[in-house]
């Protein structure tokens, strides 16, 4: 079965945004990334770097800091508010057509459509390390860190809002691993199972 | 890279096994399981049905049956005997050649050649139990629960032995979902995985 709807869950440095553009090129359908942040700021007016920041926060892995984090009128978190807006837009976004979706729980918000299919991209910490230091540099934290920390926030925000735990493998229908695999490969293969037995 | 090892851990009623066969005809390479056993008790004089049934017996599963088991002269529970002869004749087809080696913990115990490619096959649990009925047809016990026994042994014995996650992702190169790939097509994206760049 052909499958219109590619989510992409992808380990920090594992470069699942790339492998995500790829796949969408190979597949001439869209890619959306930071189309997602931009929408989110439309429908609830918070500033786009405020939500990005919000998407990585988890809300339970500091419960103190938590009690401080902006309220609105009906006592809604913000960060359940633009959890509310996140839904909505990637139900949209699926609506409207075939897409590559990065991130932000797509895998969970869109677990119920039969035409989706569910990417969780990987690698061994060598690889990781490699990738994110040639992308991004080095900075005071050693770049294990850097990967521990920004995972543990994943997994964290993704287990609060979906109670299922991120990157265990029955909630994708394949889990690759790009060190081994490598980017290009990867999106030629996530491709050839989106396009099912045409 | 090309492998020439590739080892398939799989769930039971995954069509694990059937997937290994397929790889190795589509790569025109050997298919060990069955005879792995045989190789076993070549070396260690054991009935084969007993070296099967201690494959999928976990050691920590009962430490109370487990103080039962027979022993060697030399203190070594036959499990334990059987798990020495279990790595070298592993060990000793891989470096025979290219082949399929199926189960038995071989990702683990080839984890450090650099020519095998690690792979999990799972499915999810209806495509798991309309596979086990339909090849062993119906007993006493649920599909569900036959489903679940099985794994947990294989989980038990794999961690007792390797000190590792059995399903992790991080333990293998790739992870599929046979019941939304198909089995036909899981054997073909392994065995492309196998070629590598060629």
């Amino acid at each position: 079965m052909k499958k219109n709807i590619i989510t992409i869950s992808r380990e920090f440095g594992s470069g699942g945004r790339t492998i995500g553009k790829k796949t969408a090129e190979l597949l001439g359908i869209p890619y959306y990334d930071k189309e997602i942040i931009e929408k989110i700021a439309e429908k609830t007016g918070f500033d786009k770097k405020y939500i990005e920041q919000q998407g990585e926060y988890s809300p339970t892995a500091n419960t103190f800091a938590y009690s401080f984090i902006g309220r609105n009128l009906n006592g809604v978190s913000n960060h359940d508010y633009i959890w509310a807006a996140q839904c909505r837009v990637i139900e949209e976004l699926a609506e409207a057509g075939p897409c590559v979706i990065v991130g932000r729980c797509a895998d969970f918000l869109l677990k119920d459509r039969e035409d989706c299919l569910h990417i969780f991209i990987y690698a061994d910490t060598e690889a990781k390390v490699e990738r994110i230091v040639k992308l991004y540099g080095e900075t005071g934290q050693s770049p294990e860190r850097r990967l521990r920390e920004k995972d543990k926030m994943r997994s964290i925000n993704y287990k609060y809002y979906t109670e299922r735990e991120w990157g265990r493998v029955h909630n994708y229908h394949a889990a690759l691993d790009s060190g081994m695999i490598g980017v290009e490969r990867c999106a030629e293969l996530i491709a050839k199972l989106a396009r099912g037995n045409e």
